[in-house]
């Protein structure tokens, strides 16, 4: 049971481990400092690690990477949408 | 075969998925944007899963996060030390 509630807490903070940083994108709609392959490769990995537990029929290792690599879909889609929001500031700021 | 690949790669992926980003802040110095907590909370996470592949006795998991956390302590340490330098420099610039 006590190894049980170990592993839970493990995978809880790893799933949502990339929130404060979603959170501390919307709150500073800068992503200057944020590496952009950091987000893809843990978004790949995640991706397979899924794919690994549709084979092995792991409910767990399915839903805890699942919502990980959701929640890397959002905070690539809003680095993305800051990046491009500040190039064309930028733009805007030269011509 | 094909699926041990799979897995393989996963771990692979997720295990390095923090070297793009300290390699980042390597070359810009600058942690503004970066999260500190999402550090912070992979550390721990992939601490309890470290000390959940001891209860297996699975090396694999012990070392995945094992080098996992390692790359984290490199983040956090160089996140603190260029936070440090800026707000430094930030003083001198007031006074």
């Amino acid at each position: 049971m006590q190894w049980y509630v170990i592993g839970t807490v493990a995978a809880l903070l790893t799933t949502f481990g990339f929130v404060p940083q979603v959170i501390k994108m919307l709150r500073t709609k800068s992503v200057r400092d944020i590496s952009l392959l950091t987000f893809i490769q843990f978004s790949l990995g995640m991706s397979l690690w899924a794919l690994y537990g549709l084979h092995l029929r792991d409910v767990i290792i399915i839903s805890a990477n699942g919502i990980g690599v959701l929640i890397l879909v959002i905070a690539i889609g809003l680095y993305l949408y800051y990046r491009a929001r500040h190039l064309k500031r930028h733009e805007g700021s030269i011509s």
